[in-house]
């Protein structure tokens, strides 16, 4: 699948930081709140930009990896945690961070090992159950990937025709951090040992596991070594979603709002794919898990948000809306110097 | 003015802690979210902690070393952005984020040196036309002194009276770094030249001047050394204010929400009276003030966020509100593992 991201026109810059200026603060004053307007101001081509109608897209899937004992979680977390987080009452971590910050949660099965429930508005785009164990070879055929890339696409158009203009993604699928380290490690040439930590709660014995079982999948690789390549030998079905519906908000203009360690892997795929896509990216947190400070420092990425998070699900991602939502605010609801007969002293 | 401040009882710890561990996630894996919602639990001494009515207190007065040159905007700028915060269409920096996260904001005139309007519910506890110049006396008498705390604990006991458990505190007044500067200098030994800084946006010749203004100004001070007096002797009538406000917040057990370099200072100077205030205090932000990094780690404070503001105003400590209350919604909102049949791997 192709997609067509244009760079925003940055003839607009002078005009919307002209405007950042004139606001009744020091120049400067605000600091990422003022970076932040100029990004949605470029993005959205306007001095005057808004935020509509945010949603959280949990991508969920199980990974082969996991026969290896990467993962102090076994998989069967993975359908439990789907159905929380659809559950009625909506109790999961996402769920009270959507509820908050005026999310809609759209959860989608990409390809999780179990049969789950029709009646909890899951969206159905299950490409197998659980992908292929990639110490042995690829973890999905082209086809699958390109089934992914296509899913995470049409969901995002989804949402845009429900008039949003604003998605953060994250992720649910035990063993995704291992997938996602080796991404980084290929991707930002970072040796594979600083890729890999502990994910939902391994040892130093578990995390030096891990990293034998990893290090075993890189040496068995006999792809081609391009991004695509990589993506899918490795890839987990929700996170080539995710590359997807990255790359088709980007196509439509949107604000992605990138979460934690796995979301900014497929981030920093997407990216290795269109670089245009990083225009589109704000960066929400910078979690607990080992790596992931490199991974964004790779990406050039200032994440908004330190607050030790290692969830995922896109928490973190929502947990930087506000943030955004006020940069918003700023430029759209202060004051001009010359408007609020304040003396201008700089 | 005496204050009576009870470090909250340690004995619920345990069980707040079970509950949080008992949540629907790897154990800790919600950071910083985890350690808010004991920290709240322990100050209401309950497993179910809220917020209620959060308000944003703005404490303005002027100063008398401003005559030294010592700030790059003009003393007027605090009579013309007190009548900004308060004009009726609120368009100033602190006004959209109060907007935005469910805010009341009040403005004390502490001091300034203006006839302010009388028809924009501005609280009037003024103690005089801004401060006296330090760098030949003390800033302020000690009956004005006593004025202040006493003011500052006024506003609060009527925040307490409306039902608030929660509050941040700003300041408005044009040369508030200096006095911040030397309390910091003074209560955390850290040399003069380190926690001096641009403060509105003084250049380097600028910020060289203010640091030879306050030299001489410390080495002109004749007082006894007790923090008493070195509050008194540099401190502004909106500084000392919202100390009295901390002071009294902290005895009436509610969350104290700190902003920046000026109201991290003003909060180290309440520790100095009485350290049991720290129990109570939520640092917000880490601004780019030279020497706020500085002053926080010499309290063992790790600030919410680190987004490069540095307009004051409670704007700092506003936008660290949603992360507060994501920690009582985690605690309250999410399930267990036992009620929520995951399999609990840890």
């Amino acid at each position: 699948m192709e997609f067509d991201i244009q760079r925003p026109d940055p003839a607009i810059r002078p005009a919307l930081q002209a405007k950042i200026d004139d606001l009744t603060k020091p120049k400067g004053s605000l600091g990422r709140l003022e970076e932040l307007a100029l990004q949605v101001g470029l993005i959205q081509q306007t001095l005057s930009p808004e935020l509509r109608h945010p949603q959280n897209i949990v991508f969920a899937a199980d990974h082969g990896i996991v026969d290896e004992g990467v993962s102090i979680a076994p998989k069967e977390v993975t359908w439990q945690q789907v159905c929380h987080f659809t559950h009625p009452h909506g109790t999961g971590g996402v769920n009270f961070l959507c509820r908050q910050h005026g999310f809609t949660l759209k959860v989608v099965d990409a390809g999780v090992d179990y049969d789950l429930p029709r009646d909890r508005g899951i969206i159905d785009l299950k490409v197998g159950r659980g992908t292929r164990n990639f110490l042995h070879g690829p973890a999905m055929t082209e086809a699958e990937m390109e089934q992914c890339l296509a899913g995470g696409a049409s969901v995002v158009r989804q949402c845009f025709e429900e008039g949003s203009n604003v998605l953060s993604f994250g992720e649910m699928g035990i063993g995704n951090t291992s997938p996602s380290s080796i991404w980084m490690s290929y991707f930002t040439g970072i040796p594979l040992a600083e890729c890999v930590g502990a994910g939902s709660g391994l040892d130093s014995a578990g995390i030096r596991h891990k990293y034998e079982v990893l290090s075993r999948a890189m040496a068995n690789y006999r792809g081609d070594g391009s991004p695509r390549d990589l993506i899918r030998w490795f890839g987990g079905f929700e996170m080539v979603m995710a590359v997807g519906a990255m790359l088709q908000a980007a196509s439509l203009r949107m604000v992605i709002l990138v979460d934690g360690f796995i979301m900014t892997n497929c981030m920093l795929a997407a990216s290795r794919l269109y670089p245009e896509v990083l225009d589109y990216a704000v960066f929400g947190h910078c979690g607990d898990e080992s790596g992931h400070k490199k991974v964004l420092d790779a990406l050039g990425a200032k994440p908004l948000l330190s607050l030790g998070l290692r969830l995922g699900e896109g928490t973190g991602a929502i947990c930087a809306y506000p943030i955004l939502d006020s940069a918003i605010r700023m430029i759209n609801q202060m004051d001009t110097f010359s408007g609020a007969d304040i003396t201008k002293y700089f």
